[in-house]
């Protein structure tokens, strides 16, 4: 068969890019409700046209090819806007996480060479703090949210201001190649500087249309927006509700009483969500919650969902979907498939099934668990330890002017997730620990999320982290940082008696430090670098 | 953004191929049933062993990147595992029409250099024929389907004899270069020699899943193979079913009761058929018909879908999606997306918002009606007729061997798809006839649907065509070939009183012929060039 002549066209080659689905969305259901934030309700035609005129107005400011936009912002309808007004000038979005302190912030305004910074008016003294750091300050527009009562706007410029000067008639080009960059995202950098990692048009195509498959969204989903969308580009959803036209519900603040409220009015169908959040919505008073009658799915990752947790969201009518994923990954990489048969297991059994990462979602293509050293695959025992190995067509482009990092992160064609696990014989992978947070005892390594998910099996526990502590003798021995849930008592002797009926000896903490609540980052994840240092201190 | 440095490389760059659905489907759901095929069940492992040991011992055979491998056979299982199979090999499948005469069998392995050729027993009398005429007749693999009981045996092994000698240990690449060949199909070819149409790898992902979210798809659907897996390689769903770990329900023969009673004891939940196939259902005899519990979802094409059988198949509890699309369009490219607002509209209403051809399928970037000649787009009045043009990532690479036909299709950058439509307020397409189709009558051009239409509305009419037939005064008029529903009496004189009734003047069919059944291609397409010949040789 001789087919070089059967070359690309403009007709038969376009680009893959998100973009599409916001033109499409507004063609196909103009009339549909795209947003909703407070009192607040755009259709699609509407939104299409607001990015239109959003895109045109940086344009105008000078915002080109290859420009990074910044933007500190809480999950408003602005944010969701610059995910396709930005791309749609062929810049790159740099959405950056509205925890982290000032001194970051300049860092990552530095770093991305951001161009124009959006930030919200109740930021406004870290943002400010950061600019006045910056070596090349950005323009700087202010998002002023009527909900924010102590606001400052610090900018040259509103974004309502900015919105007037543009213009509906703006049209936007698909990027000339699907490999252009279109975000940067930072990851949480617990250890030096944050990395700069940077997405393409192609992925972000691709890990939207996985998202809707391998969540089922139909046309129309309701989408409630818990998960920050400066985390992994809200796991690429901004793009994958836009894809089947869907309703994206807009949250400032993640608070029970309204995440349950959010769900009842407007029968959100899909949310996100990190397992402590999903404790949140357990643990809230039950005057706040609410049994839904319409189906609910909530996908979670970052750490696995306990099994009581998975528990009490089924009861609660909301199905747990388990992901995993990296900033690296775009979000959700690997995807805890249900099978079939577990529809009739017990819940523990069942829960145990789910709390494990999964297997590759649709839009990654090689998947391993094997020695860091030799990349050799571990065997499929579910017993032997072996970092977790990826590849695939949602996979960031490198790490930003880090030829360094991209390197050691992409030695012998492999992406290093850093999270080590084990493989089972049904090619589900469980992630044991973090590299950093396995502790090694005697020789034996005591995966530091098997000892907590026993913890949190106590009634009494409300969050659990387990870190390493040095031990003359051992090396290292576990130590347990635990917060109690309400109107319960609990000591050490009473954590170390369950420990031990539940654990192996030599994995049963040392030592239990009771807080009243763990640190956790933006996102949700207890920060162990925290406990350890505190650790360090209480020991020094 | 400095982002030069940040290169492909064999972690963050995969090529996109529907292969990875069926490694994906095995591995996730290895124990679901796959293919189910009379008495024949098979998981998914199975089925991808299957496919593995069928490459390999193509492979053995001499079957490599580039080669064609032909088929002639029905929606079998084997069928199935070719479209697997053969693109492992980075080889080519031709899936041929079944209903296609030797002569033109015998072109297609000629055109298609054809290495292999699986034919099935039943077809051994035609496929011998075309065999005998090849310049280079290919190696011969029968398909012995135990419900063949006429068929003959005309090759050099069976294709369990093939499986047999392969090896399950296979390991298959995905293409270097997505835009690599996948499948070959060729065009109906209604004059001259049918051209051929390829695919690439790409272009099939992308379609797939395209399809899964279009229809929607979900993990596990249970899919009914009515539409021939020859034609566009079934609009694409061997792969899209296969994306979301599906059932593959095979039928060897389109009859009404198989097709029921498929449905109801496999609870199928997705089929695809032309509207003449929708026809057979909804005249089917009433013990015949099952009324469906759960929820189905027929998506047509080819045709619109007239408003009565619309309506009696939601009766049935089958809900119609309307699809539109060509062989170089890897099917469905356009759909008929269903508007909310639509499901409280009285039936015909709803049903004349269906029978429209629809806004570009998520796969397409973009659609426009334009005037051929210009390529100036037609006001969006929905009177205003142009030629449909289409630009997008399932767009065929060219056709085979024909530079001259590609480089036509392609004129100006965009596919003509030679169809004429009109363009709705809505951004609605609605086709309203082949190019060569219409009939300029006086100078005023006559949609020979819209005369069908309301032919098809005449309770007694069972099938409608409508050709232009050559008039001393007007050039052209209106001729119609009815055939009559089982039962019912019509003549001349009523038909045309209906129309009168229902029609402008000049759109009434001036003559009209009756037949028993209207001649129809394969994929159940009234041949229009029959009916015109047929007239010719009458006023001769």
């Amino acid at each position: 068969m001789a087919t070089a002549e059967l070359a690309k066209n403009p007709a038969n080659y376009t680009t893959l890019t998100p973009l599409t689905f916001i033109a499409r969305a507004a063609l196909a259901h103009p009339d549909r409700t795209a947003v909703i934030y407070g009192d607040i309700r755009r259709s699609w035609a509407e939104t299409y046209r607001r990015c239109l005129r959003l895109a045109s107005a940086l344009q105008a400011l000078g915002v080109g090819p290859g420009d990074t936009v910044a933007a500190l912002l809480p999950n408003v309808p602005e944010m969701l806007e610059l995910h396709f007004a930005v791309p749609m000038l062929g810049a790159v979005l740099n959405a950056q996480n509205t925890r982290l302190d000032a001194r970051t912030i300049g860092y990552m305004l530095d770093h991305g060479k951001a161009k124009v910074f959006f930030t919200d008016t109740e930021y406004h003294q870290r943002a400010a703090a950061a600019l006045s750091d910056c070596r090349q300050p950005p323009l700087v527009i202010d998002v002023c949210d009527p909900h924010v009562s102590e606001g400052r706007r610090i900018g040259r410029i509103s974004y309502d201001e900015l919105l007037s000067q543009g213009s509906e008639e703006f049209r936007w080009q698909p990027p000339e190649d699907e490999w252009h960059s279109i975000t940067l995202n930072y990851t949480s950098g617990t250890t030096g500087d944050p990395k700069g990692v940077v997405y393409h048009h192609r992925g972000a195509y691709l890990n939207a249309l996985s998202n809707v498959i391998g969540l089922g969204l139909p046309s129309g989903a309701v989408y409630l927006w818990t998960l920050p969308m400066f985390h992994c580009n809200g796991w690429c959803f901004p793009w994958a509700v836009t894809a089947v036209a869907g309703t994206h519900v807009c949250l400032r603040q993640v608070q029970p009483e309204r995440i349950f409220e959010a769900i009842r009015a407007h029968e959100v169908t899909h949310f996100c969500a990190a397992p402590v959040v999903l404790t949140m919505l357990v643990n809230a008073a039950a005057s706040t919650q609410v049994h839904f009658a319409h189906p609910v799915t909530a996908a979670t990752g970052g750490a696995a969902p306990p099994a009581a947790i998975i528990e009490a969201m089924e009861k609660l009518g909301i199905r747990i979907v388990h992901l995993y994923g990296l900033t690296e990954t775009y979000g959700p990489s690997v995807i805890c498939e249900f099978q079939d048969t577990w529809a009739g297991l017990p819940l523990a059994e069942k829960a145990g099934k789910i709390a494990r990462q999964g297997i590759l979602s649709l839009s990654m293509t090689d998947m391993m668990v094997a020695d860091p050293a030799t990349l050799e695959p571990v065997p499929r025992d579910g017993a032997t330890i072996g970092e977790l190995f990826l590849r695939g067509s949602t996979m960031m482009k490198g790490y930003l002017n880090d030829p360094e990092a991209t390197a050691k992160a992409f030695a012998g064609g492999w992406f290093h997730t850093g999270d080590l696990g084990v493989w089972h014989p049904d090619g589900y992978v469980e992630i044991k620990d973090r590299s950093k947070d396995i502790i090694i005892s005697g020789g034996e390594n005591i995966s530091s999320i098997e000892v907590e998910n026993v913890l949190y099996r106590h009634p009494a526990v409300l969050e659990a982290a387990v870190v390493a502590m040095p031990d003359p003798f051992w090396g290292e021995v576990p130590c347990a940082f635990i917060a109690i849930k309400q109107g319960q008592a609990l000591d050490e002797e009473e954590v170390v008696r369950f420990c031990k009926a539940n654990l192996a000896g030599f994995k049963c903490p040392k030592k239990v430090i009771f807080l009243d609540e763990l640190p956790k980052t933006s996102t949700g994840k207890i920060q162990k670098h925290v406990l350890r240092s505190r650790l360090a201190a209480m020991s020094a």
